[in-house]
């Protein structure tokens, strides 16, 4: 099973106005998340679903990639909010249709959880090596699919700014 | 400054009757190696220096990545043959013109090295958590080139299957 796991593009600044879960993605941050959706599309990855946070960030981040067509469907879960908890996501995916190792989901939320997860899927801890900066990408191999923490291999890696030229 | 760790590409099998440093590229070899040169081109990744090892292999790998106009110039030194010491290259390095932040220099040779090195640069020591496979590439962000093992941030990581497709 491949995961992919993909943070928000660049969002409206926080302001004590607004909602932090209706904050929207800025024109910029749509116009560098298309870019990196297109050079996806050129490496020929594909998601067999997407996954993503609830907030509006994420999922404008989601619906680009969708439009791209790296992926058929998107799936919205709380459980890649950003009070969202690794465990709790893997007895997600145990019990869904997607538990089957030729399986590539991409999952779209938010830091400092995403790099965590993908830490603990490949090392077993959290050790603060990886970082995703907004579109930013890490591709990780989960080669137990039953117990994957610590056993997964890192693929892919990339910032944004190496798609982006 | 940015340095590219790549490994050569599927080379011909050890055998007796051969020495090692003679081994060439297969034609599969070839082909994958100029699918990895193409997609690099695509991301607009450019060196200003390819430096390899001095083995066939080494050397056809990095003219494949020349020919596809991702740098202006090869380098071949022993620095980077498989019996390389990361020291040495950082003493050649420090005393080389492309010792500035802004250059960007592909290292193309051989596993075990070469991801060591990247570990050494990374996180002060081997911890053997990144591998090359061939053709093969790691893209680190040296921040500090005046002292830089455990300095080194990973922007890129990629396996060749990624570009193959």
């Amino acid at each position: 099973m491949k995961l992919f796991f993909i943070r928000h593009g660049i969002a409206e600044e926080r302001s004590p106005n607004q909602r932090d879960e209706i904050r929207k993605l800025t024109d910029v941050g749509i116009v560098k998340t298309k870019q990196v959706a297109e050079k996806l599309n050129i490496l020929n990855l594909r998601f067999d679903l997407i996954l993503t946070s609830p907030l509006v960030r994420a999922k404008e981040t989601a619906e680009i990639l969708l439009q791209a067509q790296l992926s058929p469907q998107i799936i919205e879960t709380p459980l890649l909010a950003p009070e969202g908890i690794l465990d709790d996501w893997l007895n997600w995916l145990v019990n869904s249709e997607y538990h089957q190792e030729d399986q590539a989901i991409a999952l779209v939320g938010h830091e400092p959880n995403l790099s965590s997860w993908a830490e603990i899927l490949l090392w077993g801890e959290v050790s603060y090596k990886l970082t995703l900066k907004k579109a930013g990408i890490i591709g990780i191999e989960m080669t137990q699919i039953n117990k994957p923490k610590g056993k997964g291999k890192l693929f892919l890696y990339s910032t944004p700014k190496i798609f982006q030229n």
